[in-house]
């Protein structure tokens, strides 16, 4: 247990306190507000004809008796809706929109008749099988559901200080108390897609009723209790799966159910469910100052961060269960990478922020969102990536080889199964909510996106001004204004790529050393006045990252990275047999702003090597000297870039000539 | 077309005419002879209480009336049975056993009582399904095992001289002509599994009977005829699949039903499929004198040869329908590359010769014989490769990464679907065939297979004496013994992979050039008197092959060959992690003969390098320089022994550092 953790209460940092002024960030936050929420609702409106529909407002819309018809999509489609809710709820947070507000009102009444008499909701069940509420947790997502609608509620009571979707959540989480527990009568079962943890305390936070919180740990400390809730459920059923050819309820590692979640020492199975599972897990360490529950979080922690992430800060090597598989496989060609696990992750790493202010968890956070959330959807904001390799081959997809059957080379429309559509736009529609954090009297600097915002700093309120051209440039600029001057410490992530950083406070040197820096904090305590300046310099070169040696996938290549952005080839610059390129270890690596390129990117030269197919004496193997190499010119764009011109190859690493 | 195609008859060689006595080979045809055939009898009868029981002769009985219950095993069941029968036969010919011939016999007894009144045969379906003969063509495997019992009846005829069984297949393949063609009444339909064609071009044989050579030939041109058969036959079905979770039906390239064979330009779908189909369609090819057929065949070979092999001539590069994927795509650790369909890329490469005496033929056929074969089973004979990776690591398989489920680190008992330890047998003992071929008055010595064999040759025996240390050395002795002094021609095959030959006829050099070699066979052509003597030296040092620049997963690596055998390494040898062993471009590659070392083997050692793992920075990505490289001797051995000594990683291919 480290010594750093500390178990008081962190408050959230209400966004319409928050103004995002940023090139980069804005652009993407526009859009969701601009185009990914109103193209959602056409599509959860069936309205986008290029499109699978959703049948997701029309679900709810039969449950309520509004419309005739059947269920239709996913077991868990509700979720879609109450993503959306949350995303519109942050937005709304942010910046008021009654035309939004009233969409979200009627949407809500609609969910408002949709649940039953006993506080239950879930539009599957109630229309599909409504006999069997509860009767496979495994597969059947209804207490993710559930959570997802829990969130939307205490967001959209935060962000408009309407109450009823919160008093929906609040009886639809009632009833699941008086479902769910070890009193005898009640189902000792726990949620298979997990999620409503977390939910549950943010609906504790929220309302206040401690009954939440004790239903969330409940859940966790269930989990993985013998003999196994889903395998004596499968027994019920008689061995019937929701899916065809999966069988989740056998695959205990799946659901994370194979052992005490005290007991896990490694993430296993699906990877969205490991980290929305440890994100409500540290919610509750730090609620009810469990230290041994948070000791399981932090070795999670390390297990992912140190040998199951992928460089771009995605997880989940493999497309069978969408899941983990062992430490440092990393396939580059066949990873999973689900956009969604990188937000699971955010959450994680935001949670233990939250309880230990160590710059490793602000790390992780910003490789995952600027790389992999990024990346998840395209410039124009109507295209998604669901899978998000580090290597591409369009030839090798399309079942040209089916292990790659889960790689797309472009980006889909809304799917089928729309999971990371919404988390995007919810995730980005709250950006604002992890860039400060106020601990005790510091203000903590997480992210460096500019912008305006008022925090609560030992009691007064402070304004915070930030500026930057963040993340091509690491000049960092913060304007503090107390309401008026007092003692209080403001801390400065010094993130861990950057290997030189200078500071100063109103024109003078700050000493950046181990007596102000803690856990790759910067921290500067001093009386602050109105308007003091601190300007933080963030050395940004381009480095080349190589992979611990146990990547077998990775031997012998580096990727490029420059501030938090890791870099890429692809095709569009380089042609195509991105593999036949090499980087000399001696090759100078020059950068250039691009402001036509891909809305302005800093891109990355280097004169490279090629394999001369030319010089190839024929023949599929051969005894001849090795293929000659000659020099051309290489082009690395930034990974969260990738797949906005056509389709074409891409490669995070590439091999190095020593 | 070729000019060198001929369609004179190439005679089969009778294989009492050939004794193989090698040091290398006689190991494993003994090991057929005294544990294989053995073993598998009592696999097929059920007595192997480590495996999954077969019920093979159990059907078999059932069928019969000797024993009451039920089908057991894969719809193709029966084939395992009639490949034991095609391996016994080829012992039998090659040196009675009075002992094993009862069994057969008794065995032919049984299938005989199993055969219907009509002469269908098939145990599955006269057990199982019996009003639903042929109404799954494309997935349930009838002609199929027709073709195998063909094969073993026409095998068994020639070894005995007994007609018992080759009047069941002549009976049977009766049946199937009275049941398949174009004729108003008879089912339009074709063979699912490929083997059939081929079958029935070796029955024409035997029996002198043309209608046997037309229903071949009806099969290879009814293929892909549109409206596609198997598709009609799945709607008559109802949408009905045979197999779970596959639906062959629906994948035309899978049963290589996607076209006319005549129009096929790549090698897709099943692999043993598309060979077994190529070899049925050369021999109809070299019957009929059909010039397109056999370019369609000479297509499809450079196809595979040139694009979709693997270097050890394995094929098969994905496990989903264990299929071809697209040219170039040879993934090293998930390749199928299934020793079935291997040995049916012999076959096809043996039928190419008889048409084509070209060198490049028999390469491959060496090629594939030497590492895949060979590798497809245990030194004990016991265990069997289904899948033949280039690079194993074994953390990855058993569920640890699911893209690698079909992967086995050691060799497995008897499988549940046992094609491919019978059809090593049944290759292994029917050896002889390949070694020589006469053509004309052309004695072609293919393989350096040491031993004696009785040869006609332009009407006259000739008596040949083959020694050498082959595949450890490259001198090779040829005694000639014509019965009387004549005029014939010896040829003796230079392989691809020689640089340096040179040949000498009773102690006097014999120039070797463009007139004296010809498609890769110096052709010495004389008077041939009794005892005369062809010494042929193939130099043979270690060479480092490389692959196409278009093969993703080798750039930068290179595998180690000397003479027909492919090297790997292993980390009995090398210690775990191979992916951190380089080998210098300058790197100096030794050999040493190790006869206490897997039975005898020629090593390959080198000064190579290790990344050292201890010189890691830490973490699971670092910008601190590249991993620091040290000396370490590296071992490679052939590539047919690996796993013999445990469970451990391997790899054919490893990084050069240019």
């Amino acid at each position: 247990m480290s010594k750093q953790v500390q178990f008081e209460h962190v408050a959230r940092v209400p966004l319409n306190n928050i103004k995002i002024k940023d090139d980069f960030w804005s652009y993407y936050i526009n859009l969701v507000r601009s185009v990914v929420v109103p193209y959602q609702w056409e599509a959860l409106n069936d309205r986008i004809e290029a499109a699978e529909p959703s049948g997701a407002i029309r679900n709810f819309k039969i449950a309520a008796g509004l419309e005739e018809g059947e269920f239709y999509g996913m077991v868990f489609q509700d979720s879609d809706v109450a993503k959306w809710l949350e995303a519109v709820s942050y937005l709304l947070e942010s910046q008021p929109d009654p035309e939004l507000e009233r969409t979200a009102d009627e949407v809500i009444e609609i969910i408002a008749k949709a649940q039953q008499e006993d506080g239950y909701l879930n539009t599957y069940y109630t229309l599909k099988e409504p006999g069997r509420r509860w009767s496979n947790l495994a597969e059947c997502h209804e207490l993710y559901c559930a959570g997802h609608m829990i969130e939307a509620g205490v967001a959209y009571y935060r962000a408009t200080g309407k109450r009823k979707l919160l008093d929906i959540v609040s009886r639809l989480a009632d009833h699941i108390d008086s479902v769910f527990g070890t009193e005898p009568g009640k189902l000792q079962g726990y949620d298979g897609h997990q999620e409503i943890k977390l939910a549950l305390v943010k609906l504790y936070h929220a309302t206040g009723n401690e009954r939440y919180l004790r239903l969330a740990q409940y859940f966790v400390e269930q989990r993985g209790q013998k003999p196994n809730f889903y395998e004596m459920q499968l027994l019920e059923r008689g061995g019937e799966s929701h899916w065809t050819g999966i069988d989740h309820a056998f695959d205990l590692e799946h659901t994370q159910s194979h052992a005490l979640v005290r007991e896990q020492e490694k993430a296993v199975g699906h990877a969205v469910r490991e980290v929305y599972m440890l994100t409500g897990m540290v919610d509750i360490a730090a609620e009810t100052k469990d230290e041994s529950l948070l000791a399981a979080c932090e070795r999670l922690w390390d297990n992912i961060v140190s040998r199951q992430m992928y460089i771009t800060g995605a997880i989940g090597s493999m497309a069978q269960g969408e899941a983990f598989s062992f430490d440092y496989d990393l396939p580059n060609d066949t990873a999973y990478a689900e956009t969604c696990a990188s937000i699971g992750l955010i959450f994680f790493a935001h949670r233990m922020l939250r309880t230990s202010q160590k710059a490793e968890y602000a790390d992780v956070l910003e490789r995952a969102l600027y790389n992999t959330v990024v990346a998840g959807m395209s410039r124009d904001g109507k295209r998604f990536f669901y899978v998000n390799p580090q290597e591409v081959d369009p030839k090798a997809c399309s079942g040209a080889n089916h292990k790659f059957d889960h790689i797309k080379p472009v980006r889909q429309e809304w799917f089928g199964c729309a999971c990371c559509p919404p988390n995007v736009a919810r995730l980005l529609s709250s950006l604002g909510e992890y860039i400060y954090m106020v601990q005790g009297d510091t203000l903590y600097t997480h992210l460096y996106i500019s912008g305006e915002a008022e925090l609560s700093v030992g009691g007064s309120t402070v304004r915070v001004k930030q500026s930057s051209n963040y993340p091509w440039d690491g000049r960092i600029k913060l304007e503090v204004h107390p309401e008026q001057p007092g003692e209080f410490a403001v801390a400065l992530r010094i993130p861990g790529w950057c290997k030189n950083a200078s500071l100063s406070v109103n024109n003078e040197t700050y000493p950046l050393n181990g007596q102000t820096i803690q856990n790759g904090y910067v921290r500067v305590a001093r009386i602050w006045q109105q308007g003091d300046i601190v300007e933080l310099t963030l050395d940004m070169p381009v480095e080349r990252m190589r992979s611990h040696p146990l990547v077998r996938g990775n031997a012998g290549k580096v990727a490029l990275q420059r501030g938090p952005l890791v870099y890429c080839l692809e095709q569009a610059d380089n042609g195509a047999n991105l593999h036949g390129l090499i980087l000399p270890a001696e090759a100078k690596l020059e950068t250039k702003y691009e402001a036509d390129l891909l809305d302005g990117i800093v891109v990355i030269m280097a004169e490279g090597l090629r394999e001369d197919a030319a010089s190839w004496p024929g023949g599929l193997y051969s005894s001849e000297s090795a293929t000659a190499l000659r020099e051309e010119k290489v082009t690395f764009i930034p990974y969260y870039a990738w797949a906005n011109r056509g389709e074409g190859e891409m490669s995070v690493w590439v091999r190095e000539k020593l």
